[in-house]
């Protein structure tokens, strides 16, 4: 049988091994292939083909519900799962989506994207089959990099508690969330993965038992005691923490042996309650670039199969504005040993890694913890420090009540640095950074603001370093910036709250924010192509936001409008609106931005256009409006 | 010496057990004194007496920096470092906090209200003083229930991986949150506390060792392994699982035994690296009514000293909106075994407690786990199941992630009842719900909705349970409501984004949302009074908004003011500006509302007042706006 032929999973009952592992070939090549045109996760989903096999052999597909955590490591699952012959389209506008989604397929139990959500999800339904009655299997397949986010670790504390709740947690344990893993938790993991096998010793010692002289009737109940206890204690207590929380802890078994897979799954679906299955995997397994180097390899753009290297852009582009938030932050801690960087498993993304590399006295990862992150950093603000917490904005949300509870609250200056704010491209809904404008500005004492392009990012970040009355986040996008000169020596920082006036016109008053900026000024050109003069402010802070500049032009210019790379609903042109209002300047306002829908993967500017964002669709619907609101008038 | 000359802890360096037991003699009669008169917090308070002082004499507060979780348990703490003058003020207005604040001491190291979060901040200023090379000591005291908290696990992850990093964690195992805890990790905790005491145990089985025939020089490999870790074993593995996790672990320790926990702490003071010192302590120590109903007195309002009972209301008080939020639930849940209701460790202040007793299958309480909650929600409503998770508005930000991502993002039935919505009073600002319009309203695919009144939140819990599109929540206040009458029968849902017309008039349209619409009918009548008629609406909804009906009336009218009981930024009267903007309806917006502060403890009408949401005071600033307008329009 061909991969291709698989269609359903349950096709997979009955394949011998020795067929299993030439499907397990055939994915890996159609996961490579397909990466290294495309681009996408590459180290997660090698590293589980075995796995993926050997569970689905154990399952029924039409009844058993899987749940991937994350998902970035399921393009095996989807390959089995009816989507080989769309699998070229990966992570393309319309094609099938990096990450799972219940509504691509009827296998895709669970969507993910952020980590840890794997075990509460799996827990949810194994509860609800036990109340309906029915009967029926839950896997949660989780990494060890996730098993360090709390909410799982609350999932496990739940889960523990329940011994009649059939539920198999499937550990898939590669040491590495994107980067090498952090903390006791992982620690303890790898012990174990050290550890012998666990069949070796205790057959080994219950032969040595037998000839122990102490081995009696008579014992005292303390020495009962020992002797029962003395097999777990003799195997390095393999699974321990497991088995104190509640599960029945089986492994670590070898990832990449099919069928010693299948036989502990077997093994595992017939234990009543909660059972952890251990599984020491190889992220980038059959790759041996990817094997070799499983930072770089976890997520690619499109690369030369044969040397791994990346295909070089048409034309150089840009440094990102990861990388010059990077840089700029080192070259602020170098001088000032206050400054340190946190990272949630996001070194390389956030380019801390480079922080690490330079100053790894200023550098903490702690690992996929956004919660732990934000108050940690709340801790080091307390004692003086300028802790600088790099964050997706997608992330972030995970810090969310911290933000409000142990920084805001308290106004302590921590510096939150949002990098992937706005459209985030192929990854999808799940990591859009569409929302951290409105779910930041409602909270008191925080400053909020986003450079127009990767020099005044530069500005930015000295202003949060040196910004000491509270806390201060800056929002950027993914990618690469424009290409504008950035500074070298002489940094300095921006006037809290204040915009910037870029270009003046009578007609309208074109407020843009961070991202937008440019687009803001293009829009202008187009719309005065139209003979439609308008004034552009770069607005730099959204809070405070520069009452003192925008409400006399507003009132002055008559009509505004507002743009965002967020979402509308509370957003940016929501704060526009907001001063305008309560200071009675009662003009037309047009608010531009990512409307009340999701946001699907797609290159940004696929989505942009789609949501009516560019230059072009802008002046357009700015024309437009103006046209609406005469005829009004005119009414 | 006398309670009241104590300004300063380290007062208690050199006292001694004697002249200690005292101190903690007159800390609970002032402790109790106090809660009798003014309420707040017993339980937690009465049961760390001992360990705060014998902490507090290990410690020189003048440099040593202790974080307390929750805070809620810190009033022997206050009554040691400076405020037993002011302590009859407790929780009122400019009176002392009922939970930390930075800003009301410098021996308030960390403010909290939410739980979970010391063992984060203590590492973050651990971590700060040895990188500014500095010598104190930092002490987290954290309770066992907010162990569950996943943030408190990312900690003992991060820290259990630090291993020089001083850093002392004492549990604070009453076997309680608010209510008996849940889970793996409290079982776990519970087993240890059943344990004899190590030193006891491992004397024994020392002493049995010697004459055991195998105790010799001639072992193998594996049995002097055995022997080694026996000792641990033997003594049922206290504490192994935080020993695997990085710490140091101490304990249990007779939480009430002030020479033992003396003795403890300064053993532990002289570990290098993490440790975790387990002090056993009972909840509502020395007050025998607490310590036998450990949920009632977890927090009280003023009450009887010698019987224990409530101070009954001058006159009878209508029932509170949890009660009739949990009413509502369980008739609904008597005739639809899908309705599960979820609570994160707040049976009581939720209601929950009663569906708990009467239907037991149908409510699930997951711990101090917010996060878990809600994506244990969506696991439920994958399978058809309707689950309800009633959190209060300030604890739902801990579940914000989940909220998008697995929840909204998928558009999962999730049914999520906001209790203590608004401001709370006594709790102060780390508990004011203020922020959930606005965190929530940025989310596409939610539906959001508050009720006027009890009989209105009955209907919306109907609403809310039948709603299968996706995402629903409402919000509703603390404290009672209004006495209207209660449907026993028949309820019906509410039409989705209807908002309901309560009121005509022409020279004003006043939007009223959830508890702010009775307000706005009662400043309608004092507006009357000075020849201005209002228009009342009851939003019902602010997402969707009723558009249909907002927009004319709006035109028709001129003149709108919004009405909230949560944060302008964002908020309700944003979500009107948006749509009333959007649809070029340029009339003039007044939002009344909680500005960009923070609202500190006090009654909620004192709050209320403070912020001018009086309906006196309401109605004086539309005038006011009016006058305004008229001057703008005549310039």
């Amino acid at each position: 049988m061909h991969l291709s032929e698989i269609t359903h999973p349950n096709q997979l009952h009955g394949l011998s091994i020795h067929q299993l592992e030439q499907i397990a070939r055939q994915i890996r090549e159609k996961h490579l292939q397909t990466v290294a045109t495309s681009g996408g996760h590459l180290g997660p989903g090698l590293g589980v083909v075995e796995l993926t096999l050997a569970l689905y052999q154990t399952l029924d597909l039409d009844r058993d519900k899987v749940i991937w955590d994350v998902g970035h490591q399921a393009y095996p699952h989807k390959l089995i799962t009816g989507r080989y012959n769309q699998f070229h389209t990966l992570r393309q506008k319309e094609g099938v989506a990096g990450y799972l989604k219940r509504c691509e397929s009827n296998f895709d139990h669970f969507g993910a994207g952020h980590a840890s959500t794997s075990i509460s999800a799996a827990l949810g339904m194994a509860l609800a089959r036990d109340a309906k009655g029915e009967d029926f299997k839950v896997a949660a397949i989780i990494g060890d990099g996730a098993l360090t986010g709390g909410m799982a670790l609350e999932a496990i504390n739940h889960a523990g508690h329940m011994p009649n709740t059939n539920l198999l947690v499937v550990l898939n344990d590669n040491e590495m969330s994107i980067s090498p893993n952090v903390g006791a938790i992982p620690r303890y993991l790898n012990k174990m993965r050290l550890s012998p096998p666990v069949q070796f010793i205790t057959d080994n010692l219950e032969e040595q038992f037998k000839h122990l002289p102490f081995v009696g009737d008579s014992l005292s109940p303390e020495l009962s005691r020992v002797k029962e206890g003395m097999k777990r204690l003799a195997v390095p207590k393999v699974g321990a923490v497991f088995e104190e929380l509640g599960f029945t802890y089986m492994g670590p078994v070898d990832g990449h042996n099919l069928s010693e897979l299948i036989s502990t799954f077997k093994e595992a679906h017939k234990h009543i309650g909660p059972v952890l299955v251990h599984v020491a995997t190889t992220k980038g397994k059959g790759y041996s670039l990817a094997e070799k180097d499983q930072v770089g390899y976890h997520a690619q753009s499109p690369f030369n199969l044969s040397t791994g290297k990346g295909i070089p852009p048409t034309q150089p582009k840009p440094p990102s504005y990861s990388k010059v938030f990077a840089e700029t932050l080192i070259k602020l801690a170098e001088d000032d040993p206050k400054i340190i960087g946190i990272t949630a498993a996001m070194a390389t993304g956030t380019g801390l890694n480079k922080l690490q590399e330079k100053l790894p006295k200023q550098y903490i990862d702690v690992g996929i913890a956004e919660q732990h992150a934000v108050t940690l950093a709340a801790g080091l603000a307390c004692e003086g420090m300028r802790p600088v917490a790099a964050i997706y904005s997608t992330f972030l949300q995970r810090g969310f009540d911290q933000i409000v509870h142990d920084v805001c609250i308290q106004k302590l200056p921590v510096f939150f640095c949002l990098d992937r704010a706005g459209i985030v491209g192929a990854d999808g809904p799940t990591h859009q950074g569409l929302y951290d404008i409105a779910y930041l500005r409602c909270i008191p004492n925080i400053v909020l603001m986003a450079p127009k392009d990767e020099a005044e990012l530069q500005r930015m970040i000295v202003t949060g370093v040196k910004y000491t009355d509270g806390p201060i986040a800056v929002r950027y996008p993914r990618g690469s910036g424009y290409g504008v000169p950035l500074m070298d020596e002489g940094l300095e920082s921006l006037p809290i709250g204040k915009a910037e006036l870029l270009r003046q016109g009578d007609d309208v008053l074109l407020l843009g924010y961070g991202s937008m900026v440019y687009p803001a000024m293009q829009t202008a050109e187009i719309l005065s192509e139209h003979g439609i003069e308008a004034t552009v402010v770069n607005a730099r802070f959204v809070k405070p936001l520069d009452q003192d500049l925008i409400l006399p032009l507003a009132q002055q210019i008559g009509r505004v409008v507002t743009m965002e790379e967020g979402c509308l609903m509370g957003g940016f042109g929501s704060a526009v609106a907001e001063v305008l209002l309560d200071a009675q300047v009662n003009v037309p306002v047009l608010r531009l931005g990512v409307p009340d829908v999701l946001v699907d993967h797609a290159k940004p500017d696929e989505s942009k256009a789609t949501l009516a964002l560019t230059p072009a669709q802008m002046a357009e619907k700015i024309r437009a409006s103006m046209t609406i609101e005469k005829s009004v008038v005119s009414v």
